[in-house]
């Protein structure tokens, strides 16, 4: 027996029909790629997305197929952002930082048919266009007067020319709601990357969650400026659920240093950004250095690595902005869980409260997840025993796009499909989970693990230290034990002892590092993450040469 | 081309799941019908409702199946919520407020299967029991202890002796999302009740979108007291969405008056109430009697019917709770609009403030509505201009129950489908839905529409006057003129005059009503709302009949 409620896709393009009639003067402001700032209101966003719906269509891109973007943020990637989706094709964020044959390895797997790019990366894509066969066109984001007149790149399109010839009198199709609509692909450390390819069901519900008071608690009073890419994972989700809540979305484009980023947030009345912690740290640092405060900023999401404690008291206790502890993955489009306090623990002395509030947080309504031993065996939550992590909910991946065959999901006794996220966490007795570790970058001493990700919080809380990272190297007794590489801040002392020292009392004995390598720099990826494998590969026979010595 | 996301169904046992696993010891709280107060967690809940599966299995109801109840706000109920539409059965919660005659057609007509009833229902059933042939098993929601000896109801079921046969080893079933969950009667004034059959997606949808910040704003922080009647539209869904979000919930079971109440809102820190105007008038009048405060309590919603101005700034202005207008009906699940300011009204001067909060709200997404005249053009949104409330979403209904080949859907040029509400309203520039009047209910005055709502809010304002209803009583020369019928506070004075002239300068001169006439009493319906049909039948001549003496 059926209910008999009305039968209504959840699409993409219901979101922007939202923001259009119910919030249709709400603003999108945009820092642009060609200098100043552009602003208009959700209502011209939603014309200009159902232009490029047309531009696409006479283009002949057709339902399902990709739609690549090399951009920041800004208000020409919203409207492709719903446009390409709401006609029923896909929208293929890249990422620009990622290296040139890895971008064209991507397009190519995806099969790619037209890419859209900002001038910033013009010369990126003139760099690698013939490497780049099933793309037919390529488009230039901008104005005819900002073309170039010479781009080595044959047949570019205008943006702003192929939209101006349509009038916008398109309507959304009504797509199955399991279409796909987007598609971000995962870099690991090893192997090709692996594509996600949401649907719009995946997406809207993604969307409603993350909107929820325990999560982002996004409102129509909100002003949101996601420092996060919207080649990131769509930017958290962002761009979709400003226009569900219909708040006021602010798009740095590729201003994303502490001054730029700071003088939007004051002239625009930022409420909540969004970003990862290296982000932040050079906001902090701008703050700091010119002894500014923050006028309508009052919450920060901070996810993508997890926030240095230090990062986090220095936001809340100066600058009063609340910084809430997100984690996801580009496989869980992107967010798990949120670190948002119940109602038990808001009495807690402050001390606990922060120790809660590092965590990763609780999974938000839809997602579910649990950490289990090497047998797949669920382990307790008591907040200290750790396992993997296995996630599972309707925005989770369920196969990697083109590896249909293989799927990395894991069945349960009771038949549940689990997803396995890499990570080594821990969960409370409250459902608070704190990621230990990548499974990979565990330290594994004496049969014991250490997790690397607390080692490198406390040496980031010594003022000397602008960056750390701890790796499991080579040793001849216990097999593994932690080594810490670190950059020293500009004019900073601080030697291996005081740093050794310095862990005392924070830490079982056990787990402090067997000794200190300081470097100038540390390679971040593209996703603004330390990449670990290099620092194993360059130093993991650290220990065993300093005990021969 | 398909998303490569998780399929999971969208089931009212994955809100329990969730409590259950993410908030196990977060506490249900409720008044017993048998006296005193019962408490347990979440993960109590989540084994008794297995149970409530156990023993509804193992009394022959099977997938589809309706098993009914009649049953005030209390934890048994709930546990039928999560039971029996987890099991695949479909819970139908009866109006005990309806006449025995309605209630018995009402079962027979949803073939229910099994009833379980509170005591304070006993004579009730026991006066109907031989009228319901499909009911195979009548369930006491009580204890042994509580049983009677004699019910004059043959082979009575006592629920706690059911339940205390089973272990709770249960895994909810993998249902398709679209199966019916539950079942709502809704009673027009004409005709007979008509049964709306929602399901486990719509139920989902409608929570996650019931508790965003810009809807009710439900969190893991807050302490939940549903005055609403989980017997009318689920308790506007509110067992549901404090599940989804974790927080604790307190059941009021019989004791919806002022006083019940506000001990049960000191003792347990309750921070959000729902429910009717009447209910929160009681309310209202007890803590203004007795000099008292809300220690704890920060928000409540109305909705059922428009709340008075007057009762929303005593709330607001003395007692400091906010006061949330919501609008919706038994074919929305129920909710469809709520009345939270936009980011760009929060700096209007307070009387405006006021002007928008005092009507119905704006709609949450899922939910979007049109005002249409009688050709079904849609009207603009200009906060002026009338027309007839036309909604849509995936939990607005689109047949009832036993009456699949009618559909009281109507479709536009687009082919949309859209629910007409039977009401009449405005709708401003920001989205603010305000119901002007029900479509029957509306004054036709020499060819131009009166709303009686803002009628009966000005009288209400008027300090003497306890209730008010606006009426369309006949006129030889306007067809039809607004009659207002009063009923005056205990001890207090005021005149036909003195309220004719109250209406000066607060509306244009010709809505004034003609007349007033003072009674001792206005019949409430079993929803609370003012039984206009019966008021229309005792006046309606009564402007003929004064004209002509």
């Amino acid at each position: 027996m059926l209910g008999q409620m009305m039968q209504q896709p959840l699409l993409i393009s219901s979101l922007l029909l939202h923001a259009e009639r119910h919030h249709g003067d709400q603003l999108v402001v945009s820092r642009l790629v060609e200098g100043g700032i552009h602003r208009y209101s959700y209502q011209d966003l939603a014309k200009r997305s159902r232009c490029v719906a047309q531009a696409m269509t006479n283009l002949g891109v057709s339902s399902g197929q990709r739609v690549a973007t090399l951009a920041w943020n800004g208000h020409r990637h919203l409207e492709l952002y719903y446009g390409v989706s709401g006609m029923g094709a896909v929208l293929h964020t890249l990422n620009p930082r990622l290296h040139p044959d890895q971008l064209a390895w991507i397009v190519e797997h995806a099969q790619d048919q037209i890419l859209c790019f900002d001038a910033t990366f013009l010369p990126l894509v003139a760099a690698v266009a013939t490497k780049l066969p099933s793309i037919k066109h390529f488009v230039l984001m901008t104005d005819r007067a900002h073309m170039p007149e010479n781009s080595g790149i044959p047949d570019l399109l205008c943006y702003e020319d192929l939209l101006s010839t349509f009038d916008g009198d398109f309507v959304w199709p009504h797509l199955d709601e399991n279409a796909a609509s987007s598609l971000c692909y995962t870099s690991g450390t090893t192997g090709h990357p692996k594509g996600v390819l949401y649907s719009h069901r995946s997406t809207v519900l993604h969307t409603y969650a993350s909107a929820l008071p325990d999560a982002l608690n996004l409102s129509a009073r909100d002003t949101i400026l996601p420092v996060v890419p919207m080649f990131h994972v769509n930017a958290w989700g962002l761009p979709y659920s400003a226009c569900m809540v219909g708040a006021k979305l602010v798009l740095p484009g590729p201003g994303l240093d502490g001054q730029s980023l700071y003088e939007l947030f004051e002239a625009e009345g930022v409420t909540l950004s969004a970003g990862v912690p290296t982000v932040w740290q050079g906001l902090l640092s701008h703050v700091q250095a010119k002894n500014l405060h923050f006028t309508s900023m009052r919450r920060t999401i901070i996810g993508g690595s997890a926030c240095p404690p230090a990062m986090m008291q220095a936001f809340e206790d100066t600058y009063s902005v609340q910084v809430i502890h997100a984690w996801g993955m580009t496989e869980l489009s992107p967010i798990g869980t949120v670190g948002i306090l119940k109602g038990s623990q808001l009495d807690w002395p402050l001390s606990q409260r922060r120790d809660v509030q590092a965590k990763q947080g609780r999974a938000v309504f839809g997602i579910d997840m649990k950490i289990v031993d090497t047998h797949g065996q669920e382990m307790p939550w008591d907040g200290k025993t750790s396992g993997e992590l296995l996630v599972r909910g309707p925005w989770v991946v369920a196969k990697y796009m083109g590896n249909e065959n293989e799927t990395p999901i894991v069945h349960d006794a009771a038949g549940h499909g689990w997803f396995p996220t890499g990570d080594v966490a821990t969960i409370d007795a409250d459902g608070f989970m704190n990621i230990t570790d990548r499974s990979k970058d565990v330290i594994k001493s004496g049969g014991e693990w250490i997790g690397s990700i607390d080692l490198e919080n406390i040496a980031m809380a010594h003022p000397a230290v602008a960056m750390a990272a701890c790796i499991a190297a080579r040793h001849p007794k216990w097999d593994e034990r932690p080594l810490l590489i670190v950059v020293k801040k500009p004019d900073a002392h601080v030697d291996r002892d005081e740093l050794i020292a310095f862990y005392k009392g924070k830490i079982a004995n056990w787990w402090t590092p067997d000794d200190v390598v300081f470097v100038d720099a540390i390679t971040l990826g593209a996703t603004g993450k330390i990449l670990k494998h290099r620092l194993r590969e360059q130093f993991q026979d650290h220990l065993l040469q300093s005990l021969k010595s």
